[in-house]
């Protein structure tokens, strides 16, 4: 990882989203970040202005002597900054067309256009964050639920970060050992390095037990979990949908670069953030009678992580429910025993033959909202149940870290297979150095470039 | 207009358009709003640092302790900020939930929820600007083509405002000398009055002339102007369409609040922004044979104020044809002779029996892309042609301006008319007074509080 500050060349983009807003933030980051906005500047002269100020004034264009904006430009002067370089944000009013222009001037000007995510990616080459820090800028701005943004923001204090460097330390100091081992074989140490390498392997990969134990959690919180209420017709699923949509608990979030077509539902459940899966399907049916039958919660059911399967306790058990009943065995699921409010006729014994022996249905009338406390908290139990979280504890949230943790426990486990059958203690130092590579990868410390480019282009544009 | 600062409470809003973006912005105005920053804020004391300076740190819940962001706070105090008020903005790493959550804290601790446009109408109130240059600010947000965000910008320098005040200023000059005249009538000075109150309605009156006739021009570069391209089923609209909407021309823009329904579509000829009027009716006809006829043409030509009538040059003048010749007879329209690659079968004659006199119709292959710069020329000599306007020249853009001086000069001919039918001059004061406050209604220094409500209330949250 580089620790110093490398001079790139200078990037502008623009920041805040796209709209009509009240405040539009250009901003430029590198070496020449002064020296360009100064040349479309007229207020102050940039160059002499202490750094971290607000300077009022105007954008013009130097050619034409047009006035395009009046602004406030915020200097700040490496290496206090976002990117460790100069950056410069323009502020101005707001509106595609005059924040356009603006960048436009400053790509005539020397800047170029910015990819997505260079800016991070710049806050990272030049060691001001480490690479989960990185991802955790992004998680928070995606965050749906109070909790992935507690996660995301403890994430981008470097506490993940801190936690695998202090892993790579034990990992270093029996590396060492085992040098000293290797290069001088007449202290016969063998005996004690092997010991030195089991107990660290222990200890490591206690630690990789407890990160991975998080990293579902992590990751529903950061993706939100797939969830699908399947059904036969006119059982209550379009009430079990527009519950969970009302009460605040939607999230309803526009996919980046779609504005009109994909729109995905998510619902806030006690902190889990679910994911509504084929919710357009549900809606299409909301008129009167649903037509949704097994065929489409057939479907439904291939992309969810999390199934609310619902029937009417109201009838007895049909064809169509039995084979939902069966087709979600295997999966997660939520029994809901819907419309309590009529009169019992489904019969409790046939459907326990359908149940895994823990199984517990909840009896709910989502009509009088009845049993939809349980529901919901049956929901953060099956996700937060069994894991100790506070606000301090560290959470893996994304596929890449438990990847690399899935990986680094491996050489761990290699490491203690190794010593078992008597491998030369060379040998096993490999499956050790390459945990310490597969840890370092997660804060980007031994990342390679094609990794640190591909994770920085799925950025938004201006971070 | 008040010129002395008011200290009004402490409002919140979010900035920064809404949506997944690098940065947003949360603002905060009002004699607290240091204060309550620093209630939220873990960094330096913000009522230590010196004014328009920018201050690492975290917006932290001081109830939970739990970390919300990490942010940039950015501290302008009074009177050298846009609302004349101290201002903060926290710059934070966007995202809605944590950009939302920021704000909450914000009213949780002292701040109230801004409305609408209330940033703008405090600077306003505070008389950092005036209404023109407060409307100027949306119309720059808001602008579609290069020459309207210029006008914008022109109005926000103020000039405008300053034209208005130097008419006004006219007037006071003889209102004092009529004061004079009616409080000393014994100096008999009623001619010298009469001849002053002549001359200044004549001077002030052909100033708003002037002004009046930049409306429309002003206006259409506000708002767009509404265009309906019709003709009869396959006479070449789509290809029209197409033609308009590609070549870098489309400024697609949402309408605020809706971002599935309602897409207007704004085409830039030569800097004439035109707003297509029923687009949707001939997209829908694109595949292969259009069904729109005349009916469906009637609809889009109530609502345009240009029209495009095109022909098929290549065929008769059909029945069709004729109908839509005389219904579009009193609007401002272009004639489109199309498919000039095709042999001319279209009789000049009788064509020329349904033109004004000086109506040239345009020849033009949409296909071969022959004679379009002849049409864009035309529409932007229709707009701009017989007015001179330069980047300085100063334009009334919106219906309110243009409505306040047409009343002004109602008042002025309500001066001369009085005069020459003998009227008492004191009379005829009170009609002078009268443009006297229509010109102040438009700069806000006389205008009524509701109307400055209304005004604000159209503006967009944050601003």
């Amino acid at each position: 990882m580089a620790n110093t500050i490398t001079e790139y060349d200078t990037i502008a983009a623009i920041s805040t989203p796209v709209g009509e807003g009240a405040i539009s933030i250009v901003r430029l980051s590198g070496e020449d970040s002064v020296a360009i906005a100064n040349r479309v500047f007229r207020g102050k002269d940039l160059n002499e202005v202490p750094s971290h100020t607000i300077n009022y004034g105007h954008i013009v264009d130097p050619e034409t002597d047009e006035v395009i904006d009046e602004v406030m430009v915020s200097v700040m002067r490496a290496p206090k900054t976002f990117t460790r370089e100069d950056v410069i944000e323009i502020n101005c009013h707001g509106g595609l067309l005059a924040t356009n222009h603006i960048l436009q001037l400053l790509l005539a000007h020397g800047a170029r256009a910015a990819e997505p995510g260079e800016y991070t990616k710049r806050a990272f080459l030049n060691g001001r964050i480490d690479l989960t820090q990185a991802e955790s800028v992004m998680d928070l701005i995606r965050a749906k639920t109070d909790r992935a943004m507690q996660v995301a923001v403890n994430q981008l204090d470097g506490n993940l970060a801190h936690l695998i460097q202090n892993l790579r330390q034990e990992i270093l100091q029996v590396l060492a050992q085992v040098e000293v081992n290797i290069d001088y074989p007449e202290y016969d140490e063998d005996e004690l390095t092997t010991k030195m390498l089991l107990e660290k392997a222990d200890l490591v990969g206690q630690q990789i037990d407890t990160l991975l134990k998080t990293a579902r959690q992590g990751k529903v919180l950061r993706e939100g979990l797939a969830t699908a209420i399947i059904g036969r017709p006119n059982v209550g699923k379009s009430s079990l949908l527009n519950y969970l949509l009302h009460e605040d608990k939607a999230i309803v979030t526009d996919v980046a670069g779609t504005t009109r077509d994909v729109i995905e539902e998510y619902v806030n459940v006690n902190g889990v953030p679910l994911k509504l899966v084929d919710t357009a399907g549900i809606h299409k049916t909301e008129d009167k009678v649903e037509k949704i039958g097994v065929d489409r919660s057939r479907q439904a059911l291939a992309q969810a992580e999390l199934v609310l399967l619902v029937l009417n306790q109201s009838e007895p058990i049909t064809d169509e429910d039995r084979e939902l009943l069966k087709a979600t065995q295997a999966k997660k699921r939520i029994i809901l025993l819907n419309k309590t409010d009529l009169p019992a006729r489904l019969k409790a014994a046939e459907l326990a033959s359908y149940l895994a022996p823990d199984e517990r249905p909840i009896n709910i009338s989502i009509l009088k909202q009845s049993g939809t406390d349980t529901l919901e908290t049956k929901i953060s139990e099956l996700f937060f149940g069994g894991i100790e979280t506070n606000q301090a504890t560290v959470l893996v949230t994304n596929a890449r870290q438990i990847s690399l943790l899935q990986q680094a426990k491996q050489s761990l486990e290699d490491v203690k297979s190794g010593i078992a059958a008597g491998m030369p203690i060379d040998l096993v130092q490999i499956d050790m150095t390459n945990c310490w590579d597969k840890l370092g990868e997660i804060t980007g410390e031994s990342a390679p470039d094609e990794l640190i480019t591909q994770l920085f282009s799925q950025f938004c544009l201006g971070k």
